[in-house]
């Protein structure tokens, strides 16, 4: 099997799992708990903050774990401030685009940024949003999940402060931590990881705060997580994380620079009659969305299966609807939106795999389109 | 090591990790996918939530997977009842009772029922509390996490539905599931259970709601769990909970009469001179807290663990406090806190380990009693 839809999920690394499997032998103890066992637990939990700041350059950030990327959002976006008007865009994950739904449904004032034609944000229109409106609240996306467009979420935090000091910037990075290089600024307030997304396992998010922010919790009880958190500690699952993180970040910038060729090798390769590319040059190598137009994308997704490949079509997340909300908002006709498939890959992809899931995309999607002309 | 801590957390299952290994393995997959493997993760997801029906004898309730049980309780006082007044006891966990705290911080009327000496609610003060001040939603803990006293949530919920049909009735199943053999009547509207108390990981928990209750997410985004909790499902978190469970369920019985014995003979065997009996007879035999009055129930704890064997002092998730909130609801003594230690059996408990942990308890703790005097 060929894997092609990293950006939905990805396969846990079982070095880490290795790596990590004491947690669950040895030291499987509650945290919170007074003996030793515990207070191993506690400070093996304070190691991993310590690396994912580490990694992200902060010195300005706590981390604060969560149960996945969804909660991390959700905290930052219902449990920063709690009152005045909120701003996003319309490039968003549903996590984040539900919840400033919801936030309206509460009748708090929402406004979405318009898109670029690769899915970032049109910053002009969030800034005159934020100028005009008195927004209190920003959030936006770091790695937009369906078409990878990077949004330079520093300068963006930066400007807005101007023209708001206190406003509170949230980013959604869960597309980004470990496979973009980076380093995260001050002027970050919040910050969304998902541990899935980067061959962690399901069930552990993090929610980065800058020191100086206030938040309350989202889920209340024992106290843990620096009373901002209750529920005990995933243990097994920061310490897999924790190993993966590294993993990844040993080589963060070669593994950029080799899916980059691998995945300039894609569009140059993939049959021009045939594909539109919608994600831009400058996207995220990592993620690579294209569409036959002309053909439905859930259809290629399933000969592409017979063969063997794994891709996706659209974000899994909002699987239940016909078109993508994001790649719409984009701009794109309605038979590209048909047509749409996303490949995304893993720093553990290989050229055999790419050039072996093109060639059949090519293959499948000509025999597909003969069919029906 | 003996281990003697199961309330706070349990040693997960090797065999139930094993079982589940394919799913970080070959079907790592997101359910929401529409590829095979996606399906296939989504099918073991829904039979999992089958199996968790079955084994409580229910006909009417639905399964919500969380992060936890704290998540599972925030969501049912949160998420159910939106507005109205409210009542819990004073025996309940951190989760239910800082979120009523919280209920109250948000303006809402908060009443909190007394308790028995053993820990229960008194069912007395609870029902006046319903009928005087028209409360709309209800939750009493199932078996008390310190004491192990058990609430008769069945026959509570028909009492109180008998004034207020409407009242919406949760209970905080944490410490009974798969370990008292119990049916969930069609009273109890939301039920909270977490996997790692029963030998399954941290990380994540169960809400189960009566289908003809309506309630709103904690957590929005992607739509999972019936639209009910957005995020990626923990695939193998369910699964390995599903294993552990079926484990558990298939000897719930014999081991629930196993460890009344352990109960038993413990009680009996420990030095009547200096230990003070808190949990009473008919509480759950996996906990067992008693007190060394006169002594500190740390450094007990502190003497155990140098001969290896592991106990606890009250709620490892209120470990911050000094007292216990619980015992001290229950009318004891500052000196009897003082001293209180909680034992607390798991189904894979030995005669040995409970004979051998309450010699090493007698010694110690008349040790330190001669010291001090």
């Amino acid at each position: 099997m060929i894997y092609l839809d990293n950006a939905a999920t990805t396969k846990p690394s079982e070095s880490a799992i290795e790596m990590a499997e004491k947690f669950n032998k040895e030291y499987f103890f509650n945290p919170s708990a007074l003996y030793e066992g515990g207070l191993f637990c506690a400070k093996e939990i304070k190691r991993t903050k310590e690396l994912i700041l580490k990694n992200i350059g902060s010195v300005s950030h706590e981390v604060i774990f969560t149960s996945c990327g969804s909660e991390s959002d959700n905290m930052a976006i219902f449990c920063a401030v709690k009152r005045g008007n909120v701003a996003t865009s319309l490039g968003e994950h549903a996590a984040v685009y539900n919840s400033f739904l919801e936030l309206k449904q509460r009748q708090r004032q929402v406004f979405f940024a318009k898109l670029n034609n690769n899915g970032s944000v049109n910053v002009d229109d969030l800034i005159k949003i934020v100028k005009e409106n008195a927004i209190d609240f920003v959030s936006v996306v770091h790695v937009n999940n369906e078409t990878g467009a990077i949004n330079d979420i520093n300068f963006i935090a930066k400007e807005l402060k101007k023209i708001n000091p206190k406003l509170i910037f949230h980013s959604d990075g869960v597309q980004a931590f470990g496979k973009i290089p980076y380093r995260i600024s001050n002027e970050i307030d919040l910050y969304s990881i998902s541990a899935h997304k980067i061959n962690a396992l399901k069930g552990l998010g993090v929610l980065l705060k800058n020191k100086s922010v206030r938040i309350s919790p989202l889920i209340y009880g024992g106290g843990q997580e620096n009373n901002l958190r209750s529920g005990t500690e995933n243990v097994f699952g920061i310490k897999v994380f924790e190993y993966a993180m590294q993993e990844k970040y040993a080589l963060i910038n070669e593994n950029f620079e080799k899916i980059k060729k691998y995945n300039l090798w894609a569009r140059n390769n993939l049959d021009k009659d045939i594909f539109t590319i919608i994600s831009s040059n400058n996207c995220s190598p990592y993620v690579l969305s294209v569409s036959a137009v002309g053909v439905k994308g859930e259809i290629i997704m399933h000969m592409l299966e017979k063969e063997g490949v794994i891709i996706g079509n659209g974000s899994a997340c909002s699987s239940k609807h016909k078109h993508s909300r994001v790649l719409k908002e984009c701009g794109f006709a309605d038979k590209v939106l048909d047509g749409a498939i996303r490949i995304s890959f893993s720093c553990d992809t290989t050229f055999e795999e790419v050039e072996f899931a093109i060639n059949k995309l090519n293959e499948n999607a000509k025999k597909l389109k003969g069919i029906i002309n």
